[in-house]
Formats: C-alpha cells, structure tokens, sequence
C-alpha cells in the first residue's frame, strides 16, 4: 500500500466521524431523541432538561466534549459504579503507555526504519508504507539495538504502569466494598445440586441442612422455582386471569383514572391495565414462604438462596465444602438481585460441566469458522492476486481510486459488518454455559470475544495472505516467532487502517448510537410505541473491552516494527476517552456491578500483549541477523513474565475473593449502627423470583411512574 | 532384535531374581539383619520373634510370600495407613485392567500380528521380535478392526476400573478421616507472613489478629523459630554445654548407671551421654510461650501455628482469605506434628512464588541435561550404528552372546543406574519449593519423578535412535502421533527388556533391600554403630509410584501394538503386590499419612496414558490407512477425556478440602464424648518445635528406650 492510500483512507474516515459527530451534536439536542442519548440520566436522575434555545438546537457545537470532561473519577464511581470507572482506567492507562511508546517510537525508530538502506527513499506522497516499518532496515544493522532499547523503554513503562494501576484498582476496589451502602448479595449464598430425600421438600431440605450444620448464622431461605419460557408464560397467563377475575368483583372506579405522565419534553397516557395489576402487587412483596398462591406450584428447582446473619458467615458457606460429594450442596456467593440469571438457576449442577466442554469447543469451531469471511477480506489488500483469480475486475481497478479505496478501505469495512454478529454469539455461549449472574455472562463473553478477536483479526491476519494454507505453518510452534517477524510489518499499513475505520469511525457511531436510533424512529413513528425510561441499556463491556484490548495489542506489536501506527492509535484513544466518558454518564445505566472484576482479565491481555511484542522482536532481531538484541531481549521476556506472576499472586485473589477482615469489620460496623434488623429483613423481598421477573416490570414500572407523579 | 536375545535377557533376570529372593529369604531369618528386614515391626511392634529353627534359618524358603498374602486390607489399613492401601490399590487396578488386557491381546491381537504379511513367519527362536508387533500387519487391513475393539475393550474396563477405585479411594479416605483417631493437625493452622507492626513480637501480632476476628474461636498460637543448619548448630551446642555446666553442679551418681538395652536379638549399652540429656527433657515439654530458657531468644519467624477450639473452625481459618493484601496473613491447614517440615516454615512467604518457578525451571533443565545418557543407551540397541562409530567394537561384538547382552541387557542397566540419581535430585528440588511438609515435598517429589519418567523414558526412547536430531521432529505437533505410531512398534522390544531388568529385577532388589543391607553391615561390623530401632525409612512413594505408573504407561501404550510384553508386565504386578505388601508390613514404617492424596496423581497419569494410547492408535491406524478404525478411535478418545473431565468434578475436591459436614459431625461427637478439653490441652506439647527437631530424636529415642525397658 502506498502513503497516498493511507491518506485516502484517512480522509474518508476523518469526513465520516465529522459527520457522525455533527450529527450527534446536533441530535442529542432534539427532544425526540432524548432517550436515546440521554437514557441513564432520565431514568435515574430524572434530569432531561438540556435548557438549550432553539437556535442552538440547529447548530452542531462540541460542547458535550468539554462537559464529559468535566467530570471527576469520584463523580463517575457514584453514577455508573467502579466497573465503568475501571473501563475509564484502560483508557487511561492506554494512552500514558502509548504516548511513551508514541514518543520514544516517532522521534527514535521511525526516521531509523525511513532512512534504512533496503527501500530508497523516493517522494514521500507516493511512497510504500514499508519504508517506515522495520523491513526497511538492512540486515546486520548497527541500528538494531535502538529498536531494542525502545523495546526495553515501552515494557518498562507498561510494566509499571499497569503494576500501578492494578494497585490501584485493587484498593478502589477493597474500600468501595467496604464503603459502599448495604449490598444485601454478600448476606445470601445460592445452593445448587440440593438432595432430596424420601419425597421430602426442596424448602425443608435446605432448612434442616442448614439449621443442623450452620444453626448459629442462618437465617432463611428461599427456593428457585423453575420458569422456563412456555412454564413462565403459561402460569403469567394464569395469574392476569386470576386477577381480572378478581377485579371484576373489587371497586375499581377509585383507580381507574388515566393517568397522564410527562417525561419532561413529551406527555402520553400511561397503560391502565398496568394499574390495575399495580393494585395486586403488594400480594407480590410478600416473601415467598408465605404467599400460597398459584407461583407456588411453580416447579421447584433444586437451587435457593440461603440467607446468612452475618456476611461472613455467607461467606464461609460458600467457600468450604459442604458435603462430602462434592456434586450436591454447592454454594456460591449469590449475584446481587438485579445480576441474577434467573432462568439459568435451574440448569442441574450435574450438567454444567458438559455445557462447559461443549461451549468450549463450540467457541473454537466458530473461531475456525470465521476464518472463511477472514480469507475473503485479506484476499482484498492483495489486489494482484484477486486479480489473476477475477480477471474482470482489470478494468475496475484500473482506476487508482477504486483501487486505493479497495485496498485501503473496503476490507475493514467488511470485517467489521462480519464482527457485529460475534459478541452476541459470545454472549449466547455463554448464556449456555450456565452462568448463575448477568455479570458472569457478560465477563465470560467479554473473555470468549478477546480471544477471538485476537485470534481472528491479529493472527489469521498475519500469518496468512491465503489463511488456509498457512495453517500448517502455525502447527510448527518453533517457526512461529520469525513468521511472526515476517508477517507483522507487512501487514501494518492494514492495522493501520483497522484503526481507522474500525476505532475512530466505530467510536463515531457508537457516539451517534447508529442502531438505537434507528430503532428508536422505527418504533416511534412507525409502530407509535412510546418510549421506555426503563429499557435503558446496561453498559456493553463485552464489545467495549476486546475493542480496546485489541487495540492496545496492535499498538505494542507494531510500536517498533511499523511506528507510524502509534500517533493514529493515540487519537484514538483520546477520541475514546471522551466518547466514553459521554456515554457512560449519559447513555447506559449500570444496572449490577462486578466491583471491577474485568481488570485481571485487561491485565492479563496486555501481559499478553507485551510478551507477544517481544516475542516478535526477538524473531524480527533474528531474522535481522542481530545476535546481541536478541540475547538482550530474553532477560526482558524473562522479567515480563516473573511480573506478571508476582501481580497474579499479589492482586488477583482481591478480585475474586473478599478477606474475612473486611467482612468482619463492615459486619461489626453494621451491628454497631443497628442495620442489621433492617437488612435481614429486606433480604426476602430482595431476592423475590418473581417481581424481578420479566413479564412483571411493566407492573414495576407502571409503580415507579406513580411515584415519579406523586 | 531376536526373538532369542529377549530369551537371554530373561534368562538372566530370573537368574538374578532367583538368586536375590532366595538371598533375602535366607537373610531375613538371621539375627543381625533383623532392623533392615523388620524395621517397622521392631519400631512399633516390638514383635521380632520369627520364632525359626536353627536348621530352618540357612533353608531359602518362599514362605514370607504366603505370610504376605495373608494380611487383610483392614490390617494393612491400621498397620500402615492409607497411603499404603492406596499404593496397594495401584498394583490391583494394574493387574486387573492388564489381565483383561493381556486375554484381550494375547489371544486376539498377537496371533493376528504374527501370521500377518508383512514379515513371513520363519522358526519362531531366530524370529525378530517385530513379527510379534503390529508393524507386521500389511497397509489397508481388513483385520485391524480387532486392534480397535481390543482398544475399546481397554480403554472402557480401564475407565470402569479407574470409577471404582476412585470412588473407593474417597470413601476410604473419608471414613477414615471419620473414624481415625484424633488427628491433631485438624485443629490447627499454619500462619505465614504475619506482619509485624512497631516492633511488636509476632506472638503478640498473632493474638491480636485472631482475638479479633476469630475470638470465638481462637485457642491459642506458637509462634515457629528460626532453625537454619548453622543457628540451629550453634544453639544446639550452646544448649549442651550450659546443660552439661548444669549437669557438673548436680549429682549424677544416681542416674550415671550404665544401662543395658535389649533389643531382644542382640544386647548393648545405650550411650549414657544421652541419659543425661533426657534428665533435661521434662523442660523441653513445657508449652513454648512458658519456657523462657535461651531457646526462645531463637530468631522468630514470620510464621506460627495458631490453634483453634474446633475443627471446623480451623478449617475455615484456611479457607478463607484473611487480609485484603492476601500476601499477609496466609493460613494453611497444619499438617500432622510429625510431618511438619521445619526447615521450610522460616522461609518468607515472599519468596515461594519465585522459589516455585525456579525449582520448574531447574527441573526442566534436569530433564533435558538426562537426555545425554538416555542417547548413550539408545546406541546401544542399534548395533550397527554403533559399530560404524566405533570400529573396534566390531571384533567385541562378533560373539553372538555378547550381542545379545549388549543389545538385549546393557542399556536396560545403564539407564537403571542414572536413574538411581532421580529421585534424591527431585526431592532436593522439592525442598527447595518451600513445602512445608515432609508429605507435601514427597508428593511433589513423586509428580516431578513422574514427568521425569515418563519424558526420559517412555517418549526420548519413543522419538529418537539419535535423540538430539529427532527434537526437531517433536516441535511439529501434527506429526507427533505418527512419530509415534511409527516408534513405539519399533521400541517395544526396549520396554520388554526394560520391564524384565528394571521392573523385575528392582522388585527383588528391593526386597532384598540391597543398600540399607550394606549400609548396615558396614555401619555395624566396619564402625560398630549400634542399631537404631528409630531409623525406620519411611515408604519411598516418590520412587515406587512413579515405577508403577511407568509401568503401566508402557502396557497401555504397548498393549495392541506389541502385546507380547503383557505377560512379563502382568507378572511384574503380580510379583511386585506380594512385595509391596511385605515390605509395607514389615519394612516401612510410616510416619505420617496423607490420607491417600496421591490417588488423583495416579488416575490422572493412567487417564494420560489412556489418551497417549489412543492417539498413538490414531496414528497406527492413519498409517496402515484404516480410515474406518481411525474414525471409530476419535469418540473413544472424547469419551476418556468427558470421564477424566467428571472425575475431577465428583472426587478430586474431597483429595484436597474437607467438607464442613464430616467436620461439624466430628466435632460434636468429641463434644459428646467430652474429648476436647483434653485435645485442646495436648496441641501446644504436640506441635512444640524443638522436640522433635533432628538433635533432639536422640533425647526422644533415649526417652523410648527407657519405657520401653520399664
């Protein structure tokens, strides 16, 4: 690819975040719109009035940027919670690495690769882009040992940075456990695969075990019903008819007034129906042990939540052994109410194992089996070879524009279209594997998405122009390295325009939030549905986090080998600083919180990442013919991969284990102030199957909008 | 090799069997070997009246064999713990899966290989060994279908075999915990990395710690002193000497009266210097904060052994992170007093990450340093090649018999010789880990000797006549099973004579037990050091299973592609359970239990040498291009990795946490029987450091002696 190509890609991209960004500053100022831009804030601040005149409705203004920047981490903690302050820290820490790396790399290897002897430099506008990348330094260079010193430079500061950061995430992480208001999920323990003898209830089952063994901290409990979809339709149906019954023998004229709710900037009526059923909900907030109504007869599942006195002694029953089969009475810290995978709940334990396996190996079957759309693409920047295998094309990209806007553009483009359908693959994977929690879902697909898109779009793509037949190439682990060497250089100018097209133009319309608004226009003036304060959507940290991640291995593998990545990679960062910061302030609402449990994962990646690098390095100074780099280099793999253990044994049980001290003094501090009557009491009505159930949010709702009036 | 070379080879094994079983069954019947052949029973016992005629003394009789078959597993269970039954179970599982193996194979797949085409059957003495392995099966069979059912048969009685020893193992293993006596080490906790705080002592640190937050349950702590080899010395000979200053200003007349020990075959004064010493003894037994002698001046470390009032409390003391830095404050379960490992505990915890990777790196190294003498040995067995290199050897070799010794007995021996270094080398490294038991360090030792085994053995002789060239091969994954199907034919001769001389011949050494036999002799008629009835050895697993294992390795693997080596095999088992039982009742004594830990090493081994097995038949079945048989071995391979997959999920918890409902049990039935006060009265003396430190056994022997006169 030539540097004009490039600049023809960077054009089109550059003119399509304009417009995506006039738009949305424009859009956003439109009440219609309201709740596709402003989502978190209506519905949990209520605060819609943007107090903006007409005029300045017309006119595209960038002041949402400064006003995303306005606000301070501790603001961000209290809003969206420490998951999306810690998706905020990846930002961070990305762009401190990458302006080092961005520095070291521009201003010490850059004119070092472009002044090397193997490609003479010729007019820089027609110039091929492997003149900046290591290809163009002749073998045997005295050079070498710049690209090896800046190797050391960016490690070092990755290493400390993300030791720094990791630091720090951990200690928000312990005092946002500890200051955080009451989280009623460390008091209840979910117990699976329960035994059930001689006829006996699940219910009396759970009582005698736990009365026998953990008499002095339990407190009670409540069975999972069973709600498959047909199960949970069927007894809903049930229910309404019950209670239209019912209503016809109550007086209903006290209710029955329409009432009209104002969102600030649209009125409408809301749903009577829904306050007739509003009047029955209190039978609801009963705790389930006592309502003998039709829900009962649910089918019981062998699972319940166990409620404890103390959070530490939940804690203590979800970390020892219960029973000496270790099938049955497994226990696990319960999710918090808004987290629960209800309809995973009744999953038997005995089949998790399996679903696991199969998920694992379906996941890698269609890692194999995107390799097809992968080939097609990669087929697009060899333009030579698409050409002999379609000789009609000649003629259409015998013009240079077509042919800079096929090589340059299009295959980004079709990779990203292919990559939309990955993350809610991932995401029904993982729904399969039986997750007990929203979040666990959602960090397992987030996992499973890494993988992927490190696998699909940075492997198949270096290591093949004809994926296919390369493959026996990967199955020889000792090549690896110096295919890698190869490869990654040649393939920069494509990276490079991966970012492009795939950051700073999906960071665009993640900012116009293209699809939601789509459906937004569709459902209103198409199908006049009204708008929904509560179908906000939760943060997508599973397509976010990969991005970024992905991102972030490109720019470290290609920092000394194809520099002039690094400055594009940067702007995106930024860009996505304050993109993010937007929309997690305005767009998505955080309806649960892992307390930051994704950050060992971001670690681990960029480990990853750092190691691949060097990796890579040490084939490139191999292939280089430089002996003295590359025994320099070998400490430095050495060094990254003791850190990286150092860090898992110092921070990572913090993320997936809390410390009997801390529980202990919050227990304690919670006696001292007299919360504890008042906890134990909600803990029922919290964890209550089906208010949180889906078909009765409109009754939810329909309840908040009362209060909201009133 | 020929059919009549293996005939030498196993000549000359019986010979040397005969001979060292005779030898043993004569030397076991004369007095003076009474503490080599009877170690345990002497110790613990005290029974060493074999009650022999004179005339019967100097007859080799086979009668020890009967005796030994004539324990029950219950007996043995109380004789010498779980391990030993555990181990016992080793060798039935072997021989019942290698039974049905061996009619499987013997009289289905070797008369299909011997009367196959390849090589046409000539007089069965001159006939090479390889007419009897499946290489002489011609490309395209129709008959390897049999060679797939014997696998299938193999494979699924080896998975029905492994279910039900497993599922044994546990429930021994728990009944066991159940039902034993007390077992101190359940009430108490190994604290590491307390931190220390203004200068604060540990003790207190400690008792502030756990009054804080276990206070309910919390009994009381003794804080580890430091014993380096030189502090530990230095002390010791300060402690002698102020003792004997003491020892000069009290009357000693009245126990300075030189005492006679009988050990019941032969008689000796016990040194009186120790009499002395054990005057002082009473001091020692204090509990440790007490005695303010100048063993508390000793360094204290950063570790202590806190004691808690119930089992269940001490387990979850473990289980749970204590601090939030969870590099402070780390609990693991105490093991039992005698298997405490002291050296280790003054280890910083800081350091045992970096110790752990070091020791595996060490270990890998060693495995490729061995690699050296392996290719010596593997020469040997390909005589012409040999004979190229060295041409003097021609006129050696021209003799038919020394042919056969040299290719059918030398490498067998030379590579048994190297290996005698094994085991101490891995067992230095495990010290090293920072374990901080003596069971812990021997199972680690036994994993490490496993991988060792099975690497320099099994896949170094598989892969190479020339070892060195040959790693290329083996970093190209694909071509592995192949490779292998290719080799493992070709060495099955090697293994037949490996089992003969290392598998036969090692059996009867170790009855005969050849070195402490020496060891005695020279210490007792060359230095005139007396017996010690203390001195027991414990059972060397680290050696035994990892021979077993090998074993077994070998008759899998071997098992369709040269059945001719499961008869040898299934004597090898068959001898090696008679025995294993008499040394484990009569030899070994064993100090501490792990309580059959070391089964989920073994099932995990023989599930890998399941798989080996079957990829190896995959590659067998690719290369005589069997397409059908190849397919069919595909879901067999799935199945074994599904049944190892719930195996680990249903028993291998129970091998490595105790459940919170066998422990609740246990405790109140000490309650109930009015047990504790006395159990919590006994920790402090039973887990004192320095009685049962190396310098102090002598006091304890002299100590055990005295009763045992009394």
């Amino acid at each position: 690819m030539k540097f004009s190509a490039l600049l023809t890609s960077a054009g089109i991209n550059i003119g399509l975040c304009s417009l995506f960004l006039s738009l949305y500053s424009l859009l956003r100022k439109q009440p219609g719109f309201v709740y596709v831009y402003f989502g978190r804030r209506i519905s949990e601040e209520n605060d819609t009035n943007e107090g903006s005149c007409i005029l300045d409705r017309f006119v595209p203004s960038p002041s949402w940027i400064v006003r995303a920047w306005e606000y301070k981490q501790d603001d961000i903690l209290s809003i969206a919670g420490l998951d999306a302050v810690v998706f905020l820290r990846i930002l961070v820490f990305s762009i401190r690495v990458f302006s080092i790396a961005a520095v070291v790399c521009v201003f010490g290897v850059l004119p070092l690769n472009y002044f090397g002897q193997e490609i003479h430099p010729a007019s820089i506008h027609s110039e091929s882009l492997d003149a900046f990348t290591i290809a163009n330094i002749p073998e045997g260079s005295r050079w070498l040992w710049v690209h090896c010193l800046a190797l050391y430079i960016i490690s070092f500061s990755a290493c400390i940075l993300l030791y720094f950061e990791y630091k720090n995430i951990a200690s928000m992480r312990l005092s946002h456990i500890i200051q955080s208001p009451t989280n009623y999920s460390h008091f209840a323990v979910l117990v699976r695969a329960i035994p059930q003898e001689n006829g006996e209830s699940i219910s009396d089952a759970v009582q005698k075990f736990f009365m026998n063994y953990h008499a002095s901290s339990y407190l009670s409990h409540q069975v999972v019903y069973r709600t498959g979809k047909v199960q949970r339709l069927m007894s809903n149906a049930e229910w309404v008819y019950k209670n239209l019954v019912r209503l016809k023998s109550t007086a209903i004229s006290k209710t029955c007034v329409p009432i009209t709710y104002r969102c600030g900037l649209c009125g409408g009526t809301s749903d009577s129906f829904q306050l007739y059923r509003n009047e029955f909900e209190p039978d609801e907030k009963k705790p389930c042990p006592n309502n003998s109504d039709s829900r009962t007869k649910a089918k019981e599942c062998l699972a319940a939540f166990v409620f404890f006195k103390t959070r530490y002694a939940a804690v203590i029953g979800t970390q020892l052994l219960q029973s000496s089969n270790p099938m049955l009475w497994v226990t696990d810290l319960a999710p918090e109410p808004h987290d629960v995978y209800w309809s995973n709940l009744w999953i038997p334990y005995r089949q998790l194992w399996l679903r696991q396996i199969t998920v694992l190996l379906a996941s890698i079957v269609f890692m194999f089996l995107f390799l097809i759309p992968v080939t097609f693409v990669q087929g697009l920047t060899q333009l030579d070879k698409l050409q002999q295998m379609f000789p009609f094309l000649k003629a259409i990209l015998a013009k240079t524009v077509m042919t800079q806007l096929v090589t340059g553009y299009l295959p980004s483009v079709i990779l990203q279209l292919f990559f939309y359908m990955v993350p809610p693959t991932m995401m029904l994977f993982s729904a399969m594997e039986g997750w007990i929690s929203r979040s666990g879902r959602k960090k397992s697909a987030c996992f499973k998405v890494i993988s992927f898109t490190i696998w699909n779009i940075f492997f198949v793509n270096v290591l093949s122009g004809s994926v296919i037949s390369q493959l026996d190439a990967i199955t020889t682990p000792k090549s690896i390295p110096i295919l890698l060497a190869k490869a990654v250089p040649r393939q920069a100018t494509f990276f490079i325009t991966y970012v492009l097209t795939s950051g700073w133009v999906s960071l665009a319309s993640e900012v116009l939030q293209l699809f939601a608004l789509v459906y937004n226009a569709v459902s209103k003036y198409v199908f006049r549905v009204k708008d929904d304060p509560n179908s906000v959507p939760s943060f997508p940290y599973h397509t976010e986090v990969p991005k970024l991640l992905l991102f972030g291995l490109l720019g470290f593998t290609c920092s000394i080998l194809a520099p002039l990545i690094l400055p594009f990679l940067l702007f995106y960062f930024f860009f996505g600083y304050v993109v993010y910061r937007n929309q997690i302030i305005n767009v998505y609402c955080s309806k649960y919180e892992t307390q930051g449990q994704i950050w060992p994962i971001v670690h681990n990646t960029t480990v990853f990442s750092l190691i691949l690098t060097q990796i890579i390095a040490l084939g490139v100074f191999g292939t280089k013919k430089s002996p003295v780099t590359m025994s320099f280099t070998v400490p430095l793999l050495i060094c990254t991969l003791l850190f990286n253990e150092y860090c898992r044994q110092r921070f990572s049980p913090i993320f997936s284990n809390f410390s009997a001290q801390d529980l202990i003094e919050k227990d304690r501090d919670d006696e001292k102030h007299g919360r504890m009557e008042e906890i134990h009491q909600m803990l029922h009505s919290i964890y209550s199957q089906f208010p949180a159930d889906t078909i009765n949010r409109d009754v939810h709702d329909a309840n908040s909008r009362q209060t909201q009036q009133i």
